[in-house]
């Protein structure tokens, strides 16, 4: 069910077996499958998280959909089979030792700061992909997620060919050139000058015959969400057909901070059924190392609630048909209980 | 494209980057990717496989589908990205050290025997599941995959506190009783007679109150392929709701027995990319060690193409924008190809 405000006091009191934060991709995977084991489980979803923004999910069989689509859809069965669904933001998690206690801010005004409780803690509240600041900002989102691309793996495809703008925030990620040129040769760099290129990377860019652009974007041009150029504060433009943002991307994980889990750079490290270096702390898609794509995220969603399943079934009493049973085995059944 | 006999000729001296046995969720998830990335894949497909019988799947975000539409929806893209595609059974595979050749039988009747070749090899065949074989085998048809399940995972819900047969062929499958009762304790374990059971599963079921039925089945009752009881061949009748087949799988992987791959009991080993102890063949789903679940084999799919693109793409020369190549560098690079 939903959960509103009038559901708080009763939802406190109640253990779920597992919280889980972020329904996107992963954690509406794993609140499908833990709801369908008969486990009690709440997904934490604060809106707006990347897939919200797919315009097109090309490389997910067995049809290209939508973000929205794929998280309205995947939110209308987990709530079918039972899963409770809360929309507000993780603001942090205690381990009592026994059980996680999730605070969650509800409503940005007038907020509400109920407290949850659960045995299992999923976390799947992925990543954002760092976007360019312009002036005008509503420009950006504009093409982002349209022609202007995030994601090499799902998007080069669809640039085969074409004129490219790689925007870049670091030397590191220039280097996204030099795989993004297997589907096109075509490829502008440009740095907007917030960072020092080194020699080395000046001449590897001639080489290969990538200009490299150091003024800073003032629009992006076109229409429809089709971006056709870019244009740059001296006025000049860059005609171009398509677009990669390879900025890096902020982990949503502030929450995950005091229990210090184990990490690999900025991704957690878990093992191959997503649990991290917690006993009761699984994390899923964009957040551990990997493979930053829906199809990971949803197979992870599978192996944590598969596991955790185990784990509660086998520390759980087995059910006995009791109307089959010898008279003084129920007793003494009914006695241990 | 859809390859039929005329194009055998053209095909054959054609060296694709990859060959997937196997069209169901993950080979086409491995073709879907593959054809994204720009490698010429040919998926080879027998027909029938175990998700063809999949009537409903129900947790595979972000719908309930049958398994017809999970793979027609995925051939849909694969060929639409550019994979070729071939309705055919593959007899045997042999490795060169250079290129694996993939005899196909072609045709049930009349059959050709077309050799395609690959630099990497998929093997995404997967598993049937065994069913009970009676004397009307339509019978068995008539209900299997609708509420005679094959999968725990994916169907235990829908046995939640249900009357169910557990249909097993050795006594380790019957231990699948101890699991089934998470969701319901009242089944009845049916051997048919056709191996021993030990006196410690029958003391263990009937502590559990189980019956344990050695009788052979006659026929499943019911009608709209809902199975409302079962009648044994001394015409007696169990009245039950539900039923599960723990009756083991057949693994679809004769072709692959020359190359002597490491494996875990029936399993393939492979790593965390689904590579196997072949480098250049990698296994997918339930072919695998894990979990046979959709968004699995989906997954592996994905990890399976992206390191096979990384690979071949890491092989290849980088392409440059020779437009914008000093004339001397244009030259040099011109000589060298």
């Amino acid at each position: 069910m939903l959960l509103k405000q009038e559901h708080f006091q009763e939802k406190q009191e109640h253990l779920y077996d597992v919280i889980i934060v972020g329904g996107g991709a992963g954690g509406l995977s794993a609140a499908v499958y833990l709801a369908r084991y008969n486990l009690k489980v709440l997904v934490i979803e604060k809106g707006r998280g990347r897939s919200f923004w797919m315009q097109e999910l090309w490389n997910y069989i067995p049809a290209v959909i939508s973000g929205k689509e794929l998280i309205e859809g995947g939110k209308k069965m987990a709530l079918g089979y039972g899963a409770d669904w809360l929309n507000g933001f993780v603001e942090d998690v205690t381990d009592t030792g026994e059980e996680f206690q999730v605070r969650v801010k509800y409503r940005f005004k007038n907020s509400d700061y109920p407290l949850f409780r659960s045995k299992y803690l999923i976390a799947a509240s992925g990543v954002m992909d760092t976007l360019p600041q312009l002036p005008n900002q509503q420009n950006v989102f504009e093409y982002a997620g349209y022609n202007l691309h995030v994601c090499l793996i799902c998007d080069g495809y669809d640039m085969n060919d074409k004129r490219a703008a790689l925007l870049a925030s670091s030397e590191g990620q220039i280097n996204t050139a030099f795989v993004l040129n297997w589907f096109t040769p075509y490829i502008s760099v440009i740095t907007q000058g917030a960072f020092h290129v080194s020699d080395e990377m000046r001449e590897k860019l001639a080489d290969h015959g990538y200009p490299l652009i150091e003024k800073p974007i003032a629009r992006f041009l076109g229409e429809n969400h089709i971006m056709s150029g870019i244009e740059f504060d001296d006025g000049s433009v860059l005609p171009v057909d398509t677009g990669l943002i390879a900025m890096g991307s902020v982990r949503h994980s502030a929450y995950l901070e005091s229990l210090n889990l184990d990490k690999h750079g900025h991704d957690l490290l878990t093992d191959e059924t997503c649990r991290t270096s917690h006993p009761r702390l699984f994390a899923l898609g964009d957040l551990k190392k990997g493979l930053n794509q829906v199809s990971i995220a949803v197979a992870d969603g599978t192996m944590a609630a598969t596991t955790i399943w185990r784990e509660v079934r086998r520390a759980a009493a087995p059910r006995k048909w009791e109307a089959n049973l010898p008279s003084a085995l129920m007793g003494a059944t009914a006695a241990q209980e």
